[in-house]
Protein backbone atom coordinates (compact mmCIF):
# COMPACT_ATOMS: atom_id res chain seq x y z
CA UNK A 1 0.00 0.00 0.00
CA UNK A 2 1.44 3.36 -1.04
CA UNK A 3 1.89 5.93 1.74
CA UNK A 4 -0.50 9.05 2.26
CA UNK A 5 2.27 11.60 2.42
CA UNK A 6 0.73 14.77 2.00
CA UNK A 7 2.49 17.91 0.23
CA UNK A 8 1.59 21.03 1.65
CA UNK A 9 1.44 24.00 -1.08
CA UNK A 10 2.34 27.00 -0.79
CA UNK A 11 -1.04 28.63 0.54
CA UNK A 12 -0.95 26.41 3.38
CA UNK A 13 2.29 26.53 5.68
CA UNK A 14 1.12 24.17 8.38
CA UNK A 15 -2.32 21.82 9.28
CA UNK A 16 -2.50 24.29 12.23
CA UNK A 17 -2.51 27.31 9.78
CA UNK A 18 -5.80 25.21 7.88
CA UNK A 19 -6.96 24.37 11.34
CA UNK A 20 -6.66 28.45 12.69
CA UNK A 21 -8.23 29.38 8.83
CA UNK A 22 -11.37 26.86 9.51
CA UNK A 23 -12.04 29.48 12.69
CA UNK A 24 -12.22 32.48 10.46
CA UNK A 25 -15.88 33.71 10.61
CA UNK A 26 -15.78 34.66 6.61
CA UNK A 27 -13.55 32.88 4.04
CA UNK A 28 -14.27 33.44 0.50
CA UNK A 29 -13.80 31.36 -2.38
CA UNK A 30 -11.73 32.65 -4.81
CA UNK A 31 -11.60 30.50 -7.57
CA UNK A 32 -13.20 26.87 -7.94
CA UNK A 33 -12.72 24.22 -5.49
CA UNK A 34 -10.08 27.15 -3.59
CA UNK A 35 -10.88 29.13 -0.38
CA UNK A 36 -9.35 31.62 1.10
CA UNK A 37 -7.09 30.23 4.40
CA UNK A 38 -8.04 26.74 3.57
CA UNK A 39 -4.85 24.84 3.09
CA UNK A 40 -4.82 22.58 -0.11
CA UNK A 41 -3.10 18.92 0.91
CA UNK A 42 -1.95 16.96 -2.30
CA UNK A 43 -1.79 12.88 -1.61
CA UNK A 44 1.78 12.26 -3.20
CA UNK A 45 1.42 8.94 -5.44
CA UNK A 46 3.98 6.40 -4.32
CA UNK A 47 4.00 3.06 -5.65
CA UNK A 48 1.06 1.28 -6.44
CA UNK A 49 -1.17 4.28 -5.12
CA UNK A 50 -5.29 3.12 -5.00
CA UNK A 51 -5.56 7.23 -5.61
CA UNK A 52 -5.03 9.46 -8.25
CA UNK A 53 -4.59 13.16 -8.41
CA UNK A 54 -6.22 13.90 -5.57
CA UNK A 55 -6.39 16.78 -3.29
CA UNK A 56 -8.27 17.60 0.29
CA UNK A 57 -9.26 20.60 1.94
CA UNK A 58 -10.78 20.52 5.30
CA UNK A 59 -13.26 23.38 5.07
CA UNK A 60 -14.70 23.48 8.75
CA UNK A 61 -13.54 21.61 11.35
CA UNK A 62 -13.83 22.69 15.53
CA UNK A 63 -13.72 20.97 18.55
CA UNK A 64 -17.19 21.90 19.00
CA UNK A 65 -18.27 20.37 15.71
CA UNK A 66 -19.39 16.96 16.15
CA UNK A 67 -18.47 16.56 12.25
CA UNK A 68 -15.82 17.85 9.66
CA UNK A 69 -16.54 18.99 6.20
CA UNK A 70 -13.99 18.33 3.97
CA UNK A 71 -13.86 19.25 0.27
CA UNK A 72 -12.01 16.89 -2.34
CA UNK A 73 -11.13 17.50 -5.67
CA UNK A 74 -9.90 15.05 -8.44
CA UNK A 75 -8.06 15.95 -11.70
CA UNK A 76 -9.19 14.88 -14.99
CA UNK A 77 -8.83 11.42 -14.68
CA UNK A 78 -8.49 11.24 -11.06
CA UNK A 79 -10.21 9.00 -8.57
CA UNK A 80 -10.66 8.21 -4.69
CA UNK A 81 -9.70 5.41 -3.13
CA UNK A 82 -11.37 2.25 -3.04
CA UNK A 83 -12.37 1.61 0.41
CA UNK A 84 -14.74 1.21 3.06
CA UNK A 85 -15.05 1.78 6.39
CA UNK A 86 -17.52 1.87 9.29
CA UNK A 87 -18.48 5.39 9.70
CA UNK A 88 -20.78 7.27 6.79
CA UNK A 89 -20.42 9.67 4.46
CA UNK A 90 -22.88 12.57 3.20
CA UNK A 91 -21.75 13.82 0.03
CA UNK A 92 -22.37 16.89 -2.04
CA UNK A 93 -20.73 16.53 -5.23
CA UNK A 94 -19.60 20.81 -5.56
CA UNK A 95 -17.79 20.82 -8.99
CA UNK A 96 -17.88 19.53 -12.26
CA UNK A 97 -18.81 15.99 -12.86
CA UNK A 98 -17.89 12.07 -12.82
CA UNK A 99 -18.74 8.43 -11.99
CA UNK A 100 -19.19 6.91 -7.98
CA UNK A 101 -19.47 3.86 -6.53
CA UNK A 102 -21.59 2.69 -3.87
CA UNK A 103 -21.50 -0.96 -3.02
CA UNK A 104 -23.43 -2.56 -6.30
CA UNK A 105 -24.35 0.54 -7.83
CA UNK A 106 -22.26 3.17 -10.46
CA UNK A 107 -23.87 6.07 -11.29
CA UNK A 108 -23.05 9.45 -13.42
CA UNK A 109 -23.05 12.39 -10.44
CA UNK A 110 -22.58 16.16 -11.10
CA UNK A 111 -22.75 19.57 -9.29
CA UNK A 112 -25.40 19.53 -6.83
CA UNK A 113 -25.88 15.79 -6.39
CA UNK A 114 -26.33 13.63 -3.00
CA UNK A 115 -24.58 10.75 -2.16
CA UNK A 116 -24.84 8.94 0.85
CA UNK A 117 -22.01 5.73 1.74
CA UNK A 118 -23.66 3.85 3.88
CA UNK A 119 -21.68 1.68 6.84
CA UNK A 120 -19.29 -1.22 5.10
CA UNK A 121 -19.74 0.03 1.91
CA UNK A 122 -17.33 0.08 -1.01
CA UNK A 123 -17.21 3.46 -2.65
CA UNK A 124 -14.99 5.31 -5.00
CA UNK A 125 -15.13 8.66 -6.83
CA UNK A 126 -13.96 9.19 -10.68
CA UNK A 127 -13.49 11.84 -12.28
CA UNK A 128 -14.30 12.49 -16.19
CA UNK A 129 -11.54 12.22 -18.40
CA UNK A 130 -12.50 16.12 -19.19
CA UNK A 131 -12.40 18.03 -16.07
CA UNK A 132 -12.02 18.61 -12.48
CA UNK A 133 -14.77 16.56 -10.15
CA UNK A 134 -15.12 18.09 -6.60
CA UNK A 135 -17.31 17.25 -3.66
CA UNK A 136 -17.99 18.00 -0.14
CA UNK A 137 -17.78 15.22 2.24
CA UNK A 138 -19.21 15.38 5.84
CA UNK A 139 -17.89 12.94 8.32
CA UNK A 140 -18.28 12.20 12.03
CA UNK A 141 -14.73 13.58 14.04
CA UNK A 142 -14.73 10.24 15.05
CA UNK A 143 -14.29 7.47 12.85
CA UNK A 144 -12.85 4.27 12.05
CA UNK A 145 -10.00 3.87 9.56
CA UNK A 146 -10.99 2.97 6.02
CA UNK A 147 -10.31 -0.74 4.92
CA UNK A 148 -8.83 -1.23 1.32
CA UNK A 149 -10.11 -3.95 -0.60
CA UNK A 150 -8.37 -7.43 -0.22
CA UNK A 151 -7.79 -9.63 -4.36
CA UNK A 152 -10.46 -11.31 -2.84
CA UNK A 153 -12.97 -8.30 -1.96
CA UNK A 154 -11.70 -7.10 -5.70
CA UNK A 155 -12.72 -10.55 -7.62
CA UNK A 156 -15.71 -10.07 -6.08
CA UNK A 157 -16.26 -6.24 -7.11
CA UNK A 158 -15.20 -7.92 -10.39
CA UNK A 159 -17.67 -10.00 -11.07
CA UNK A 160 -20.34 -7.55 -11.87
CA UNK A 161 -19.51 -5.70 -15.50
CA UNK A 162 -20.25 -2.20 -14.37
CA UNK A 163 -18.50 -2.48 -11.76
CA UNK A 164 -15.14 -3.63 -13.48
CA UNK A 165 -16.00 -1.21 -16.34
CA UNK A 166 -15.64 1.86 -13.70
CA UNK A 167 -12.98 -0.01 -11.98
CA UNK A 168 -10.92 -0.61 -15.53
CA UNK A 169 -6.98 -0.94 -15.62
CA UNK A 170 -7.30 -0.25 -11.34
CA UNK A 171 -9.34 -3.58 -10.75
CA UNK A 172 -7.41 -5.83 -12.75
CA UNK A 173 -4.14 -4.26 -11.68
CA UNK A 174 -3.98 -6.61 -8.44
CA UNK A 175 -4.17 -9.72 -11.25
CA UNK A 176 -1.38 -8.83 -13.13
CA UNK B 1 -43.00 35.10 18.97
CA UNK B 2 -44.52 33.28 15.70
CA UNK B 3 -45.01 30.26 15.35
CA UNK B 4 -42.85 28.03 13.41
CA UNK B 5 -45.66 26.01 11.53
CA UNK B 6 -44.09 24.03 8.98
CA UNK B 7 -46.29 23.55 5.15
CA UNK B 8 -44.84 20.00 3.99
CA UNK B 9 -45.10 20.79 0.14
CA UNK B 10 -46.42 17.98 -2.40
CA UNK B 11 -43.13 16.45 -2.81
CA UNK B 12 -42.40 14.85 0.66
CA UNK B 13 -45.29 13.65 2.17
CA UNK B 14 -44.17 13.63 6.23
CA UNK B 15 -40.85 14.18 7.88
CA UNK B 16 -40.20 10.64 8.01
CA UNK B 17 -40.66 10.27 4.37
CA UNK B 18 -37.62 13.47 3.85
CA UNK B 19 -35.61 11.02 6.76
CA UNK B 20 -36.50 7.84 4.36
CA UNK B 21 -34.77 10.08 1.49
CA UNK B 22 -32.06 10.99 2.95
CA UNK B 23 -31.25 7.16 3.38
CA UNK B 24 -31.12 6.65 -0.42
CA UNK B 25 -27.74 6.53 -1.34
CA UNK B 26 -27.99 8.84 -4.31
CA UNK B 27 -29.98 11.74 -4.83
CA UNK B 28 -30.02 14.00 -8.23
CA UNK B 29 -29.94 17.91 -8.08
CA UNK B 30 -33.11 18.14 -10.63
CA UNK B 31 -33.06 21.77 -10.09
CA UNK B 32 -31.62 24.63 -8.21
CA UNK B 33 -32.14 23.88 -4.70
CA UNK B 34 -34.50 20.85 -5.25
CA UNK B 35 -33.13 17.20 -5.08
CA UNK B 36 -35.35 14.33 -5.69
CA UNK B 37 -36.73 12.72 -2.43
CA UNK B 38 -35.92 15.56 -0.10
CA UNK B 39 -39.02 17.81 1.08
CA UNK B 40 -39.10 21.51 1.38
CA UNK B 41 -40.49 22.35 4.87
CA UNK B 42 -41.82 26.37 3.97
CA UNK B 43 -42.03 28.07 7.61
CA UNK B 44 -45.30 30.16 7.70
CA UNK B 45 -45.32 33.42 8.97
CA UNK B 46 -47.65 34.80 11.34
CA UNK B 47 -47.66 37.73 13.33
CA UNK B 48 -44.46 39.28 13.62
CA UNK B 49 -42.74 36.25 12.48
CA UNK B 50 -38.71 37.27 12.72
CA UNK B 51 -38.02 35.40 9.25
CA UNK B 52 -39.26 36.05 6.22
CA UNK B 53 -39.09 34.07 2.85
CA UNK B 54 -37.38 31.10 3.65
CA UNK B 55 -37.91 27.39 3.42
CA UNK B 56 -35.64 23.89 4.88
CA UNK B 57 -34.45 20.74 3.27
CA UNK B 58 -32.85 18.21 5.60
CA UNK B 59 -30.10 17.00 2.98
CA UNK B 60 -28.49 14.28 5.51
CA UNK B 61 -29.97 13.25 8.89
CA UNK B 62 -28.93 9.14 9.95
CA UNK B 63 -28.76 8.41 13.62
CA UNK B 64 -24.61 7.44 12.64
CA UNK B 65 -24.55 10.74 11.83
CA UNK B 66 -23.36 13.50 14.77
CA UNK B 67 -24.14 16.21 12.48
CA UNK B 68 -26.64 17.19 9.86
CA UNK B 69 -26.17 19.12 6.67
CA UNK B 70 -29.52 21.42 5.81
CA UNK B 71 -30.09 23.35 2.81
CA UNK B 72 -32.14 26.93 3.75
CA UNK B 73 -33.08 28.98 1.14
CA UNK B 74 -34.72 32.57 0.80
CA UNK B 75 -36.45 34.24 -1.70
CA UNK B 76 -35.78 37.49 -3.11
CA UNK B 77 -35.87 39.72 0.21
CA UNK B 78 -36.64 37.37 2.65
CA UNK B 79 -34.25 36.67 5.41
CA UNK B 80 -33.58 34.17 8.37
CA UNK B 81 -34.44 34.52 12.16
CA UNK B 82 -31.96 36.56 13.84
CA UNK B 83 -31.00 34.48 16.54
CA UNK B 84 -28.24 32.88 19.19
CA UNK B 85 -27.11 29.82 20.58
CA UNK B 86 -24.31 27.40 22.23
CA UNK B 87 -24.19 25.41 19.39
CA UNK B 88 -22.24 26.41 16.02
CA UNK B 89 -23.21 26.47 12.45
CA UNK B 90 -20.83 25.78 9.64
CA UNK B 91 -22.33 27.57 6.11
CA UNK B 92 -21.17 27.50 2.64
CA UNK B 93 -23.56 29.73 0.71
CA UNK B 94 -25.18 27.35 -2.37
CA UNK B 95 -27.08 29.03 -4.40
CA UNK B 96 -27.30 33.29 -4.93
CA UNK B 97 -25.60 36.32 -3.26
CA UNK B 98 -27.08 38.30 0.22
CA UNK B 99 -25.36 39.51 2.86
CA UNK B 100 -24.79 38.06 6.01
CA UNK B 101 -24.74 39.36 10.20
CA UNK B 102 -21.73 37.20 12.24
CA UNK B 103 -21.40 38.87 15.42
CA UNK B 104 -20.07 42.12 14.88
CA UNK B 105 -19.53 41.42 11.39
CA UNK B 106 -21.51 42.25 8.16
CA UNK B 107 -20.27 40.84 4.64
CA UNK B 108 -21.71 40.55 1.41
CA UNK B 109 -21.60 36.91 0.52
CA UNK B 110 -21.87 34.48 -2.75
CA UNK B 111 -22.32 30.87 -3.59
CA UNK B 112 -19.32 29.08 -2.89
CA UNK B 113 -18.17 31.24 0.53
CA UNK B 114 -17.92 29.73 4.03
CA UNK B 115 -19.36 31.43 7.02
CA UNK B 116 -18.46 29.99 10.82
CA UNK B 117 -21.51 30.88 13.13
CA UNK B 118 -19.13 30.85 16.69
CA UNK B 119 -21.22 29.80 20.07
CA UNK B 120 -23.64 32.60 21.46
CA UNK B 121 -23.03 35.03 18.19
CA UNK B 122 -26.16 37.22 16.83
CA UNK B 123 -26.74 36.05 13.43
CA UNK B 124 -29.17 36.08 10.42
CA UNK B 125 -28.62 35.45 6.57
CA UNK B 126 -30.56 38.27 4.04
CA UNK B 127 -31.16 37.46 0.65
CA UNK B 128 -30.55 40.04 -2.05
CA UNK B 129 -33.73 41.96 -3.63
CA UNK B 130 -33.21 40.03 -6.97
CA UNK B 131 -32.25 36.32 -5.91
CA UNK B 132 -33.14 33.46 -4.50
CA UNK B 133 -30.05 33.07 -1.75
CA UNK B 134 -29.22 29.35 -0.68
CA UNK B 135 -26.72 27.93 1.97
CA UNK B 136 -25.93 24.88 3.16
CA UNK B 137 -25.69 24.35 6.98
CA UNK B 138 -24.57 21.87 9.06
CA UNK B 139 -25.21 21.42 12.92
CA UNK B 140 -24.70 18.59 15.55
CA UNK B 141 -27.89 17.14 16.48
CA UNK B 142 -27.17 17.59 20.00
CA UNK B 143 -27.74 21.15 20.15
CA UNK B 144 -29.36 23.60 22.65
CA UNK B 145 -32.54 25.88 21.43
CA UNK B 146 -31.96 29.55 19.55
CA UNK B 147 -32.49 32.57 21.09
CA UNK B 148 -34.24 35.33 20.10
CA UNK B 149 -32.45 39.23 20.58
CA UNK B 150 -33.96 41.27 23.89
CA UNK B 151 -35.21 44.44 22.92
CA UNK B 152 -32.09 45.61 24.60
CA UNK B 153 -30.02 42.76 22.46
CA UNK B 154 -31.88 45.01 19.37
CA UNK B 155 -30.71 48.22 21.20
CA UNK B 156 -27.26 47.03 21.05
CA UNK B 157 -26.76 45.71 18.00
CA UNK B 158 -28.31 48.99 16.32
CA UNK B 159 -26.06 50.92 17.89
CA UNK B 160 -23.47 50.10 15.24
CA UNK B 161 -24.38 52.07 11.93
CA UNK B 162 -23.86 48.62 9.58
CA UNK B 163 -25.94 46.40 11.49
CA UNK B 164 -28.55 49.32 12.02
CA UNK B 165 -28.49 49.01 7.47
CA UNK B 166 -28.05 45.39 7.56
CA UNK B 167 -31.20 44.78 10.01
CA UNK B 168 -33.11 47.53 8.79
CA UNK B 169 -36.87 48.52 9.10
CA UNK B 170 -36.54 44.65 10.94
CA UNK B 171 -34.60 45.90 14.02
CA UNK B 172 -36.25 49.43 14.59
CA UNK B 173 -39.70 47.41 14.30
CA UNK B 174 -39.38 46.34 17.94
CA UNK B 175 -39.68 50.16 19.19
CA UNK B 176 -42.20 50.74 16.95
Amino acid sequence: MAQHKKHVSPRASTPLDAARGARANFRAAIEPGRWQDVGVLEYKEEGAAPFKSITRQVLFSDPALASELRYFEMAAGGYSTLERHEHLHAVMIHRGRGRCLVGQEVRDVAAGDLVFIPSMTWHQFRASRSEPFGFLCMVNVERDRPLLPTPADLDELMADPDIAAFLGAQGSSVHT
